[in-house]
């Protein structure tokens, strides 16, 4: 079910990475943040409980391959995972490594910066997302669930 | 497994409101938002990928109902889930109830207040807490995995 003006229903929310037929992974392009990903729901819930209890495990299966994924390749200081949605009510989850030279470590990310960006880094990161991008697509097809 | 200078290895980590085996829930005393919980794993482990699957589950099983009681008895405008840990890398999850009136919505708890605190609508959340309090009490105790 979509609902008119979500604008997670209209658009699809970011950098495709990974479609199923009830979520879709999106790489977030957050200045910063290069290893930001989103699980978005497909249809239109606003909350963690509004779920299935078999597709809550399902949700957290695949934020759980994000996450692994991203501590194999990245070694983060830190993961980060969020649903808040107060902007956008639709139900998707945040999944962001962290290091300790990012602008806000160890703040959250919505916050205010408490140092420069470390440009020489962030290209490290950078250049690690189509490794990254192809490494999530392929633990997710993994799951039978999902596809 | 505990790690000496851990704080959360080491206290409550908050108000206590039910201890399992594998968890505790406590309720975070964080002025301007009184319906805050967290869920905190019991054991020393850093990142949600480090739990077992049948782990994993309960512990968001466990995080839902805490929502689910959140919903039922505030209405609140949205939950917002998180674990961060950047600062505290133990495993544990925020269950928040947000307002519309509350001093930071719709942003993040973890940034700057957009508005004051609405005291009125403060003390009629508080008022809720005893009740709160035992409803998640009494829905956590109904998790045979939990016990």
């Amino acid at each position: 079910m979509k609902r008119a003006g979500c604008a997670l229903c209209e658009t699809e929310g970011g950098l495709a990475v990974f479609r199923a037929d009830k979520f879709r992974v999106i790489r977030a392009e957050e200045s910063g943040f290069p290893a930001f990903y989103r699980l978005i729901w497909n249809d239109h819930v606003a909350e963690f409980s509004d779920l299935s209890a078999a597709d809550r495990l399902l949700c957290m299966e695949a934020v759980t391959l994000i996450e692994t994924v991203l501590r194999r390749q990245l070694q983060p200081t830190k993961v980060n995972l969020a649903t808040l949605g107060n902007v956008v009510p639709h139900l998707h989850w945040h999944v962001i490594a962290r290091f300790d030279w990012d602008s806000h470590f160890p703040a959250p990310v919505w916050g205010a910066a408490l140092r420069p960006d470390d440009e020489a880094a962030l290209a490290r990161v950078r250049r690690q997302l189509p490794v990254l991008d192809g490494d999530i697509q392929a633990a997710l097809a993994t799951m039978p669930a999902a596809l």
